[in-house]
């Protein structure tokens, strides 16, 4: 059987998955990152987590290859980490493909981790039938990928899609990367928690009664979808951010879609019709038509099975340059 | 010689060339567009100013062909006309490169004016080393484009690079696109000129002195230079909100080079200098490293420079289809 291993490192866990061609999971686990004890420990991990994996598997045969998705900036040609955020301390740097490559002798891909949830999508996914969307992943914080003409948008090193740092509000709060109003502090899980914390201390100044909510994005979220009016406000606020930016997306890009995932847009219907009402009525009208709003279809497997998928659907390093952009 | 027709298509003029390859201008003409007299007649001026070109060209033998830059959004493979505002009213839905080739026999070629001046940037001027790069066009108002691995990026429809059309302010200003607060609303000429307007009515109201200067966007920048300081403040306005947008752009793209031109840019030296400082503090350290910030390098000409180079930087029609995304 062909399968190939997947990896998606991200902030709170590790995961990793042996994945078939047609996008099945043959097998998984999971291990907490514990980002604080260094970049040591954490590649330690990544290696124990593949040798499992390869354990498991070992009916199967020989893996096709092993396929790594991870938070920050990835240098997919060199196969380096360019810039991690607190997330993972001490990871940027970090040559994480020689280090895969040395240990198993096996070809090896990594990537953003949004990146590789773009290439699940162009795969398995909503983005199939298109060759340029755009990705939009609302976790913690906001990840992105373009795919144009069927290829990621990479830029100078690979850094490309970070459409979390896209100002909303030119004049707005300082982010972490330098910008002022960043669409991450409004609509991501910590910006509509920020938004929360906000609308209760202003609440609570106005000596109005406090709402029964507590500022997390998970509680802001129920409280509204059960039609809390304080939550309410904060969410249409968050949502007419997240409108403006992904208006501009589009305006920017021409997408054929947008596909939204993230554990924010895990809200579902009621959340995908609010911004949808928001994206159109800030949208040119050619633009808009060309474009539909999609949420995520591969769900939350889709980082080890983009990850895993890296490995069929790129030339091997052998190969010439340009088939490194292809999805 | 070889040589091909240029023409580029504005609000307020249509200018003509014969260009050589190596981007020699060799003879040039232009007519105003007089758009309001529809888009019969100004087809009918097209057909004519190409027609005056090869008279005045007759010497030199047939052009290679015709490459044609227009003012809003074309479907650079039908050729047609998509999207038009209200600077050329009617002219969507002509059918530019079909009506130039039935009436001279010659290939033609058609794209937006800004993406035709990426063309000329990444052929003859700061882009030519560059792989990946976003164009600015800050002229009435704002247009882009974007260079990604040596290809303009088109999307669906080849709509791609309204970079003017991203919210900088998702709570400000109405935009005619229906999002609020574009960043053509700021650091456009009419951008600047509206805060120019709202400026002096400021200072009227507090019964401040005016300023001397007028709220037309070349003035003000004048004044600026000058170092009058209610002109100063407009300024710093338009060059937070340019520099907030442009450190998005960097984000997403990741580009080698923003090239910045227009009308606007022509403040020059002081202009970037401002504009750097507001895009650096903006922009996160590796993304911000690997860019610079430059001026356009083809000048006045770019336009019909950019819209002959068409011709020899693109694919016949005759050949594959994924040539007509190549630069």
């Amino acid at each position: 059987m062909t399968f190939a291993i997947g990896v998606d490192i991200g902030g709170t866990k590790i995961q990793f998955a042996a994945v078939a061609q047609d996008g099945t999971v043959l097998c998984r686990h999971q291990v907490p990152t514990e980002a604080s004890r260094g970049p040591a420990q954490l590649m330690d991990k990544v290696l124990a987590g593949i040798d499992r994996t390869r354990e498991e598997m070992r009916q199967a045969g020989r893996p096709a290859g092993v396929g790594i998705g991870s938070a920050g900036q990835i240098d997919c040609r060199s196969g380096e980490v360019v810039y991690a955020s607190d997330l993972l301390p001490g990871w940027a740097g970090t040559p994480v493909k020689r280090l895969v490559e040395a240990r198993f002798g096996l070809p090896v891909r990594i990537d953003n981790d949004v990146n590789v949830v773009a290439v699940a999508e162009k795969v398995y996914g909503a983005g199939r039938s298109c060759g340029s969307f755009v990705c939009i992943a609302l976790g913690t914080g906001i990840g992105g990928a373009m795919v144009e003409g069927g290829q990621l948008v990479r830029g100078a090193f690979g850094g490309a899609g970070e459409l979390g740092h896209v100002s909303v509000d030119f004049e707005g709060p300082l982010c972490s990367c330098g910008n002022n109003g960043c669409v991450e502090l409004y609509a991501s899980g910590s910006g509509i928690s920020r938004l929360g914390r906000d609308a209760l201390a202003a609440a609570r100044d106005e000596g109005r009664p406090a709402p029964g909510w507590e500022p997390a994005s998970r509680d802001i979220i129920a409280a509204w979808l059960a039609g809390e009016p304080l939550a309410g406000q904060v969410m249409d606020r968050a949502l007419r951010a997240l409108g403006a930016a992904i208006a501009g997306y589009i305006h920017m890009f021409n997408p054929e879609a947008v596909i939204v995932g993230g554990g924010v847009a895990e809200a579902g219907e009621p959340f995908f019709a609010a911004l949808e009402t928001q994206v159109r009525r800030r949208t040119s009208a050619a633009m808009r038509d060309a474009c539909r709003l999609l949420p995520a279809y591969v769900g939350a497997d889709a980082g080890v099975i983009g990850a895993a998928a890296q490995i069929w659907h790129y030339g091997d390093d052998r190969e010439d340059e340009s088939a490194v952009g292809a999805v």
